[in-house]
């Protein structure tokens, strides 16, 4: 066949063929040989002239976006083609591209030709083999566009290399009865079940597969009847209207089942292929890897481990450690999300499912025996509450707000920042696109994709089956580094032992603070207008905070607890609000205007980077006192039970020497004192919290007397890029949208700047500390892409949310295996 | 003599010779040799036993605390010492150590020794010889103590060079009427006036000289009689009571005139001489180079220069920097201040003396003709009544707050932070200690001090000799790098000029939009809706900045003028109060609650690391693309009238290479368009302000697009060390009064820490763009100490507040000197 001619209309397509896949490389499939002459033998060979048309028109506006450069540089530019296709829809008086005809489809060549004539003064080239050299062409000079350029510098990829050009021959799927179209699986994407499946449509292009206006049928035999039974459909119809193509042509299936076992041998993965039979001749246009379902990714990598097609190491190397989220909360049931109806979306802030009737306030989570709490945004006062509620929805905040930290730690499903919800706390209702839900109206949240829905949805329970242990077994088997948890509560603890958790490497103490007669001596405490004021308030803080130290201790026995001392803003724990300020001023015997006073001197312009971490332990270090003597005895007093007790004391926000020198001589003070009143000891380490980027700086000396570094990198990312997490989401959105960033740094550990200081930091700290711990407490610590980051410069340790563990776990021994 | 012997109690000295001065290296000079028996041979000798026996019961002190190591080491220890003396003038009813008399004293001895005993079970040592071995032992120990090894650690001094242990002999000025002891200077230290003069006092130990027991008197002739005529007193009185010593010792005299002059031509410097006559013989005790006034400073070093015993150079580097701001402002006359009453001190945030009438409202500044305008803290919207006001005193804020910042942009004497002040808006009235002052007092400032007096007091204009010049020439001569200024208006950019500015290093255009018209367009642009409505509003605002601009550019002729683009977040330019907001709503034909659900919406909780710097520009390019069309059209105006203009616009708040990228195409697009409108071209830089951590991190990125970079160190320090400068207040001065820092690094440029940040990020951008051009705009430019880590880190230039010019001069060039 000629390539473009009027008879023979051979199209090709041409793309970017580099080692690996970069921004800016040219990546679209170009089919070439499209021409004015062509375009009419293409309708006559595939009897579908749309078709044909269709392709025509899209073929110019790409090749004229890319190798005529006629794309728009930036968002104020005008799209000439999608001026006119506009253009033409309005008058036509529809809204689908799909709605446009052979003859509207004719139009729009005729006036793409004319832009491109405006635009490049020459004509649209009808030539074939113009278009193809000047394809490859714009192929090779996209090697040297700025994005690719900065791309590779960004991932040390040579320039030298250079990228080749594919060129391939088109084969159709529309020539008729005996010409099909298909993509197939070697196993079940969904189950994981070890059977070949997929779906084809006879006399089709591959657009027709996926736009759904004819129904595909199934390629074997047993899943047609599997999907006969599922739809209610008779075997007779089945047989008449939708027969398998092993049915329907049984040699040609007989040659697809041949051929994707030998892929999967060869690939040694499931494998997801696409192809196209023209005129009974099977055609394989791609195959890859194929995209599955947690369970199934589960399922699969063991069952190719047991059928000895891989080892252990590439089995778990198969894992995607975040999946294994999908297979550790409870889920709504297929059949419920089918009617459920959409209310919103916000963002997949803590997975899982969870249905319950509205309540507006922390306090009255009680109201109903399955509630969901819907704020604006929550607040640590609102702690118990959101315990209690089944799920937690918010208006605003990102990944990293209060609710969605709070929530991913205790394993609740939270959707947050769902800005499309009007809150209206006065009239206890919640507006969604001028429908009103009212207090006591059921709702649904999925944590896992941030959908919310209305009414009550049916869920099903995490079912952690035989392989998920195997998995974590493996994890177990090839990591280098350990796994740790945040836990505030010995309920937390526990759970995170259950996942694996070797240790907890960060308890929030200031978490303890919020409730019943704790708040109470806290703001006495911060209330007290002299150190003897702040010792009687601390006095009565002390027992509440050994009592809950005593149950992590318990729950962690054996392994390190790691306590970090009160980091917070003073201010966060007083009333904002008068008729609690009020109340708050009787109780201590103040006015009013005194608690006024005090709460307005607490304000900060930005709290931040004000009075919190260590700055409070150094200029009231009777906090310090009191924290470290609870913990010690605590500490004393449970390994009085027998038990083994590690407490790790971390000072939060040190950026210098002095700082963790002043808090480690009150600690050790304290502890002394501690020892010789109880006539025992304890061993303990006492170590700082690395979060501002100075202390990495200077992590050469501050290890001289830390016995642990562990890194915040929450705090730490905040300062190094001047992100704000709080405010970040009138930015950062854009910035993901708009390409400035690639992906939230509070989410993904930015390796390039914070990791940089991480890097420095562990190295300036070993220099002069061959024995220092170090380990990281942030968010990052339970995400995969970051955890082999930490592997990488050589932490010992990540610690995470309890239902983080096990991904955490399984991130580590992959990053082992991959960076060994 | 023997040594501690009763009858020949020679005394002994003993401190540390190291090479530096070290914290934690015993610098106390311990006077050995007393015990119970010589200090009765002392009071003896002396014929001063209040003098022996207060000597003896301070070095069982001093030995205790620093040989015996009694010494508390925290805040809390209690310090039996001080316990005992406190009893003992409790017991008799006196205050002050002077009121006790020798039996008293006695007293003192024998309960320290018992305390000694208590604490180290041993007597005090009676026994010189082990007195004297111990204390050389203690000093060869403080080596190796925390603070010192902490010390050379980060001053990188040798381990290896250990200390040397001075011991001296004591001789004594009161043992008779032919003793005397005194201070001399080689030159005036006030003046700089070359001749010989100081105070002495016969029969009389050094503490009597300070103790202002009995009046000292001059040494030579003609000081005694200058002194006589100031002070009103007849030469016969004179010359009875208080004689020079050129009278009274008139041999010792010409030998101690031989001396001085002998000092100074070996150490080439005005020296300071602490010597002691005993019986008739001199002794100097000590000689160093003496302190003096800027004006004396200048005078001495020129001089010396023309007298030929130093060279230019040397010259120069006899200048302290900071010294020369004194001559740059007015000051109060002497005479005004001995009568002058004390109000309160703050930070002395903006050099200068002032006085005037004080308002509380920026807006009524021009209610009198001179006034002080008193606020807790001030805002941009303050700017115009600041610029009016004399002078201005806040309650909150430190070194670097708005007040702060902008006074010294202003060259406007500024107190900052007077705690002490309670100042009441709507009484409009300022209480201090008890004391009212109403709207309207005459208060007086001294910005240089922090001292705030009541009243109108005499001030005298700055006088700028001719010395003054021939340092700047030297300056000019001897640097490597060269200074710009921060400057906002042409008035600014023509004092900078004057004091030798070349160019302009920051231009913030947001504070040209606070007056008249002009807040009003930024409102709108903020409060619009759409595109549009922005475009509109800014269209409005960009023959505002067009005329500032060409007058910005007019002013510096011939330099380059950096322009920064929008830096600070939205919300700094909406109206906070109910009716401004009203008034808002109103001009905009918008509701209140519009406005107020805006104004609401703009809030942030940390906004220094919100939505702001470039993060503007990028998300709203329409703010940039006007900036950018008044910049290039300011700049073609001027080049018009044959000016020299040489435009470089600064994207602030970089992080990353995508930000920067974004912003200049932005920039150039605009720029081209310009060009292409006028038909005319100019050349102008674009480059970035480094201010985010993480942009030093990425430096080599962000090189290869900038043209320059110009470090933002105020937010750079905030970012690094995770201090708000605005709330550091409320622990920063703990800090530095506690040793945790040294410094305040808002002031003084932290080279650990930031500084390490600022050579990363030049190493970085250089390793990519060799050309790159940098320099610092933060208010560390015009800091003498941080102005040499510039030079060493190889940075172009550095810009400051027009007053700070000649400083920075002296600054850079006595680094080059010093680091070559």
């Amino acid at each position: 066949m000629e390539f473009g001619s009027a008879e023979n209309p051979l199209l090709v397509s041409v793309r970017s063929g580099a080692r690996v896949s970069m921004p800016g490389m040219m990546d679209t499939i170009l089919n070439l040989g499209l021409n004015d002459v062509s375009v009419e033998g293409l309708s006559k060979r595939t009897n579908n002239p749309r078709f044909a048309w269709d392709s025509y028109r899209r073929f110019i506006q790409m090749f004229s976006d890319i190798v005529l450069d006629m794309k728009p540089t930036t968002k104020e530019d005008i799209d000439p083609f999608e001026e006119i296709i506009e253009g033409v829809k309005h008058a036509k008086g529809v809204k689908q591209d799909t709605e446009l005809d052979v003859d509207d489809l004719k139009t729009l060549v005729t006036k793409y030709k004319e832009a491109v004539k405006v635009k490049t003064g020459k004509d649209f080239p009808q030539e074939p083999q113009q278009q193809l050299w000047r394809a490859i062409q714009a192929v090779f000079d996209s090697w040297n566009n700025d994005r690719a350029k900065y791309y590779r510098i960004l991932n040390k990829i040579p320039e030298d290399w250079g990228t080749a050009v594919n060129v391939q021959a088109m084969v159709f799927g529309n020539m008729g009865n005996t010409s099909a179209t298909g993509v197939g699986f070697t196993r079940d994407a969904s189950t994981g079940e070890n059977i070949f499946n997929g779906e084809y449509l006879i006399n089709a292009q591959g657009e027709d597969v996926v736009a759904g206006i004819r129904t595909p049928q199934q390629i074997t035999l047993i899943g047609s009847k599997r999907w006969a039974e599922l739809q209610g459909v008779a075997e007779e119809v089945r047989k008449a209207q939708f027969p398998s193509l092993e049915e329907s042509l049984p040699e040609t299936y007989q040659e697809l089942k041949n051929v994707q076992e030998k892929l999967e041998q060869h690939f040694k993965d499931m494998q997801d292929i696409e192809f196209t039979i023209q005129n009974g001749k099977l055609w394989l246009l791609q195959c890859r890897n194929g995209k599955r379902t947690g369970a199934a990714m589960v399922q699969i990598a063991c069952d190719l481990f047991r059928e000895g097609k891989i080892d252990e190491k590439t089995a778990l190397k198969r894992i995607e450690p975040n999946k294994l989220d999908e297979l550790l909360h409870p889920i709504f049931t297929p059949e419920a999300l089918k009617t459920a109806k959409f209310v919103a979306k916000g963002l997949p802030a803590s997975p899982g499912a969870a249905s319950g009737q509205i309540v507006f306030f922390a306090d009255e989570a009680k109201k109903f025996a399955q509630s969901i709490l819907v704020r604006i945004e929550t607040s640590p006062e609102d702690l118990e509450g959101m315990n209690i509620a089944r799920g937690i929805l918010t208006a605003r905040g990102g990944m990293t707000s209060h609710a969605a930290v709070v929530a991913r730690g205790m394993g609740k499903c939270c959707v947050c920042g769902a800005g499309a919800l009007n809150i209206n706390y006065k009239q206890r209702t919640l507006e969604v696109n001028g429908k009103v839900y009212a207090e006591g109206d059921w709702i649904s949240l999925n944590g896992s994709t941030g959908d919310v829905f209305e009414g009550k949805l049916q869920t099903q329970e995490a079912q952690l089956s035989g392989d998920f242990g195997l998995i974590m077994d493996w994890a177990e088997k090839y990591t280098r580094m350990y796994v740790r948890t945040n836990a505030d509560t010995p309920k937390d603890a526990q759970i995170a032992r259950k996942f694996g958790a070797k240790g907890i490497g960060l308890t929030r103490t200031e978490h303890m603070f919020f409730e019943g007669e704790r708040i109470k001596a806290m703001r006495e405490m911060i209330l007290a207008s002299d150190l003897a004021g702040r010792q009687t308030a601390l006095a009565k803080l002390l027992p509440f905070q050994r009592t809950d130290f005593e149950g992590i201790f318990e729950a962690m026995n054996g392994y390190g607890v790691t306590i970090r001392l009160l980091d917070p803003p003073l201010h966060e724990f007083v009333p904002h609000e008068t008729a609690q300020q009020q109340e708050l001023a009787q109780e201590m015997g103040l006015t009013l205007d005194q608690v006024k006073q005090k709460v307005h001197e607490l304000a900060e312009f930005n709290p931040m980077l004000g009075h919190r971490g260590c700055r409070l332990g150094i200029t009231y270090p009777e906090i310090t006192e009191m924290q470290t003597r609870a913990i010690i005895e605590a500490a004393l007093n449970i390994k009085a039970k027998g038990l083994d007790v590690k407490p790790e004391i971390m000072v939060p926000l040190v950026g210098n020497f002095n700082e963790l020198e002043h808090q480690l001589k009150v600690v050790r003070k304290t502890a002394d004192a501690v020892f010789k009143e109880r006539n025992d000891t304890i061993h303990y380490l006492v170590g700082t919290m690395i979060e501002v980027p100075r202390a990495c700086l200077v992590a050469d000396q501050i290890g001289q007397i830390a016995e642990f570094f562990s890194f915040g990198t929450n705090d730490l990312t905040q300062m190094t890029l001047g992100f704000s997490r709080d405010d970040a989401g009138k930015f950062l959105p854009y910035y993901i949208t708009n390409g400035i960033l690639k992906v939230d740094p509070f989410q993904v550990l930015d390796r390039q700047g914070v990791g940089k200081m991480v890097e420095l930091a562990v190295k300036n700290g070993k220099s002069t500390n061959p024995n220092l711990k170090v380990g990281i407490c942030g968010e990052h610590g339970g995400e995969p892409s970051s955890v082999e980051f930490f592997h990488i410069v050589g932490l010992d340790y990540v610690s995470c949310s309890p239902f983080r563990v096990p991904i955490a776990r399984v991130a580590a021994a992959i990053a082992n295996l991959t960076n060994p």
